[in-house]
């Protein structure tokens, strides 16, 4: 049995009986019921996660990076040349990116997987070497992976995610690094909601008018050229993913399987969940959305996902920037029920 | 000179010269330009607040919760009866609120001040206990406050500020607990926005639409009955306002004057912050909108005073629950200008 299908058949259902404890202690508690909002979904999603009620403190948290590089590139998809996906994993290597700032503000711990980066990075704590290839094909002229390539992408996930549950880390997020992956990620979209793939691309770093049209069209041909199809969803993100969306495919199962929630970043952690949930659809009741991205991709993949982003901040960073920021939120969620008195014991009046 | 006439005297606008470093540091760090969104903007008006860039790291953080009680409670606009403040105020003080589960999160410390609740409070660590009077008046059949008391009330919130601000805190928030303090909020929204009062009227602890209806009415005849105008702001505050209310209108102005941001919670902050304002333009620069609250006359008040709401969840609670959870937020936004590398530090290749 491959790691990939032992994974899968470990994830169980989040646990009806503990979400139901936590609806009913959520409308004991001292405050109007349902003042919280989406917090309290995330508070008792948690409790069907973890399996009891009141749900642990969710913390430490740590945020996976996965970083690779785009063979599409060469069709002009992106502002910035492809070195820029090395020398960005140096700057979060040296605690230099956005990511580090605000993982240090929420105390996450940021890991960096080179799964697919098109350069060599010297050893340096936080790096975890796991590279498949030195970035993918280009998907406009066949697949960006091969078959062994997508395999080993997705285990080199599930072996991160489980490594870092292992250390202790009760809470977890995704993030990305890699020029060209919001392209990657709008031909995933596409593929796995159906929608028309110029109703789910977006500007990425800031593209003009005609990059966007050009995008979108390079986007189609990947998608024909392939015929990538939501029925195998290993094949189309082999078609038209990135080792990073491989990746993350394995962490989102293999956390899953631990019952261990993950913080969704924006597009390209929304699409791949996607691919993630077609292979196994019950591993969806781990993940929270952290936040609402500019992109359209990451708006269409939550509405399909059912989930609803925490911060709503207008963010288009990726490396994991708005999943760190939903970190205090996921664990303010728990809070609520493990901190907050009910009317009875702190014996406040309850309404009229 | 009155303790608020020198406090208003003492506001300088935010330094334009920090603001202009600020916006220039912006474009520098490595993220594509504007990809922070609105965190980008607080991180600039947080340099010119401190009048420096980049700015100090805003911690600690406190957040003081005034609370008080409404002669208009008799008048039959809330689900909870008058009571559950002093209950409410004595769970705070136990530690046992979401505002307090909150601010363990984000470490914040939390002080009540008890500036009109109708009921003794033992003294309990956190309480700072500076009644003016047990409850406002009705203000349906005059003004909530006397000219004697508004006065008081106002500087108590000064003092308030200065002393959070001499304990070495760097950022504020500001919070309330008050049943019945919604129907002030929306009255002072009123008068100060030239709102139709159900316009910006809104369910506070989830009243139905009868009781909506009845609490628009109260709050009309209260407002004609005083002739509540914004021409003189301290006598609209004293004729429909809350003595937490009144209180954070002087915290706002103290904490303006001593260039120390002050993140607002809901609806009764906001109402405030009108309040301050029409005292003071320039105390503006200072503050920070924590949460987009759902009572609509917070989002009417926040579009008046031009600020944008960090925090979207659909709270409905106050107690500065909303600000809480906007400090980490305000905290991320000064490291960005503070952490984050730039193209030339890090040497990444900026966009074509």
């Amino acid at each position: 049995m491959s790691l990939l299908t032992e994974t899968v058949a470990a994830i169980m259902p989040a646990s009806a009986d503990a979400m139901a404890a936590a609806e009913e202690r959520q409308s004991m508690l001292t405050k109007p019921r349902g003042s919280m909002g989406p917090l309290e979904d995330v508070g008792t999603r948690l409790c069907g996660m973890y399996g009891e009620c009141p749900p642990p403190l969710p913390e430490p948290a740590a945020i996976a990076v996965f970083a690779g590089d785009h063979g599409v590139c060469a069709q002009g998809v992106s502002l910035y040349p492809q070195e820029v996906t090395l020398q960005m994993v140096g700057n979060i290597l040296a605690g230099g990116a956005v990511v580090n700032a605000f993982s240090r503000q929420v105390g996450a711990e940021v890991t960096v997987v080179d799964i697919g980066v098109a350069g060599e990075l010297e050893a340096a704590p936080g790096l975890l070497v796991r590279k498949v290839a030195a970035g993918t094909a280009d998907m406009t002229t066949g697949p960006a992976m091969t078959a062994a390539q997508v395999q080993a992408a997705v285990e080199v996930g599930i072996d991160v995610a489980r490594e870092v549950i292992a250390q202790g880390n009760r809470l977890l997020a995704i993030g990305d690094m890699g020029i060209g992956n919001t392209t990657a990620s709008a031909a995933l979209i596409s593929v796995f909601t159906g929608l028309d793939v110029a109703d789910v691309t977006g500007r990425g770093t800031g593209i003009d008018n005609a990059m966007l049209e050009r995008k979108v069209s390079v986007i189609e041909k990947a998608i024909k050229i392939n015929a990538a199809s939501p029925k195998d969803p290993i094949a189309a993100l082999a078609a038209v993913g990135g080792f990073e969306h491989a990746g993350m495919v394995g962490f989102l199962l293999a956390a899953a399987a631990l019952r261990t929630p993950v913080i969704l970043d924006g597009v390209i952690a929304c699409s791949a969940a996607l691919v993630a949930r077609a292979v196994a659809p019950q591993a969806a009741d781990y993940w929270v959305a952290g936040h609402r991205s500019a992109e359209p991709g990451a708006k269409v993949a939550l509405a399909h996902l059912d989930l609803v982003p925490l911060v709503d901040l207008e963010l288009r960073l990726g490396e994991g920037s708005g999943a760190a920021l939903a970190v205090p939120f996921v664990q303010a969620s728990a809070r609520l029920l493990r901190e907050v008195a009910t009317f009875d014991s702190a014996g406040v009046t309850d309404k009229k």
